[in-house]
């Protein structure tokens, strides 16, 4: 079974669900908001932006910097939880900019995925761009680099996502809008005083054994076996692994959404397996997608860079 | 490749990595503890239950609930988030019973019980038991009814959990305890105001296309197609459906943890997809596995039942 990308003229969302024009009520269940009690267009019909990553603190904080950056904090403001009836997700405003928490993992992030691309289409918001700014585990690269990924692959660095559908594997793409990734790296040419680049990134369903650290509960293989399979992906063009890539990449791309992945690299696996960063350095590797991304986002507004 | 699951006579938590030893520090990343930072025999020495489950709210009132089953609750008296450093996991003590949340879906529970285990190693934590207290879509059985799991299933129905290591597949045994599924039967004769029975949970990857649901954004099957694959799913003896069990299962097998999953249904699947109960009806619901639980704990403790 073949699926198609989606790609709207129109510019809006497109929801592959014919079942949906039917129900009376949406109930976004774990964004705690729906189609009878909220008045979806008016709350989120403008929206241009949505960035998603897996910390609630870390998305509140980047949608607290994106008020900063577009001149929209009043002095002392705070920024409220739009999801705060529910703990699954958190989700917050900045002008045009919707900032989302995703949780960890492909089951976690596709919850939230479907839900809102429900809420964008029930909205009826016109050509979104998403981006997924999160953090990762460098291959080869320094810590603190920020990879821009081309390609979202598998644990076998295929290009593919498998989703179970009533118990059957449907193979879906992983490709991810490639002019959006040219125009983030060109972005980050005005931001000297860190690395980006573009590479693939592997996507796993694991932290510990699935990404080849020797440090879990369980742990089966040896050093060596490890970095064979570490070199064996940098080999295959994997420069960063997280676990939320391909079922991002898939989702967006089936729905027309033009997306990219920004993740920073907490440590280089080549030279180790536990994060050891003090809170402090780590923070700030955080903050580096979101200065990327707070540059692409003013520049698309044609507002003047100030970073 | 096969693995055998693991008890240990001595009642000891059973890390099967010989890396773990050679590390001089281990640091738990994602709960902000860690061997050289924290003392983790004082802090955790003398935990006998550990509950876990997807929401940080829900697990932060069951410690609240089960300090005042235990007669530990002062007035006004607070608990505090001892992961507080990390906004990963929450988690909170009740004298012997830890309470911690592991967000949605195998990734994101994963990454908490390797973290989670290797806590109760090296706090020399001695006969630990794990139960999962969860929410779940029922299947043929009335909305607010408790399951506990005797077989955890994947979405072909079959006893197993599929972990890549290195790239390649190992199938790992999701069976959980029986005689303490049994004890906790027994436990919910006594709290006659729910219907509580004992089957199969299914574990899927995703809530919507993996669980069949006609209601996200992606939908490419029936209603038919749909009622038809959970028809099966009953008759193969599937009574809920849920997105942790198996990696739960097996993990917990794996280290010689006795565990058992209890999930309340908040809907019954063969009637529909939405959540649609009222914020209060699904509160009292998912206090449901935790009167059981509660119920449990005071009876091994040979305190008097209040419920």
């Amino acid at each position: 079974m073949t699926e198609t990308t989606g790609y709207s003229g129109s510019g809006l969302v497109l929801v592959k669900n014919p079942h949906l024009d039917l129900m009376e009520e949406d109930i976004l269940y774990h964004l705690d908001l729906g189609t009878k009690t909220h008045n979806l267009p008016a709350m989120f019909g403008d929206i241009k932006f949505v960035c998603v990553g897996g910390s609630p603190r870390r998305m509140r904080a980047f949608a607290q910097f994106m008020r900063r950056e577009l001149g929209l904090a009043g002095p002392g403001e705070d920024v409220a939880d739009i999801c705060g009836g529910s703990d699954r997700y958190a989700m917050y405003r900045a002008g045009p900019v919707l900032s989302i928490s995703h949780g960890m993992g492909i089951p976690s992030i596709s919850i939230m995925l479907h839900e809102l691309i429900k809420l964008l289409h029930h909205a009826k918001c016109r050509d979104v761009t998403i981006i997924r700014i999160g953090t990762s585990g460098g291959l080869g690269i320094e810590a603190g680099s920020v990879v821009i990924t081309d390609t979202a692959v598998d644990s076998s660095f295929q290009p593919r996502f498998e989703q179970v559908v009533l118990g059957d594997v449907v193979v879906r793409s992983t490709e991810l809008d490639k002019g959006l990734a040219e125009e983030l790296l060109a972005c980050s040419r005005d931001i000297p005083d860190f690395p980006t680049l573009i590479g693939h990134t592997m996507c796993t369903y694991d932290f510990y054994e699935g990404q080849g650290r020797l440090d879990g509960a369980l742990c089966s293989f040896s050093s060596e076996k490890k970095l064979e399979y570490l070199r064996r992906a940098y080999d295959a063009g994997v420069r960063n692994i997280e676990m939320e890539s391909t079922a991002f990449a898939a989702l967006c791309g089936l729905c027309g959404l033009k997306a990219a992945v920004v993740c920073v690299a907490l440590l280089d696996r080549l030279e180790g397996d536990q994060i050891r960063a003090s809170h402090e350095v780590l923070w700030e590797y955080q903050q580096r997608p979101q200065r990327l991304i707070a540059a692409f986002i003013r520049k698309r507004l044609g507002l003047f860079a100030t970073d």
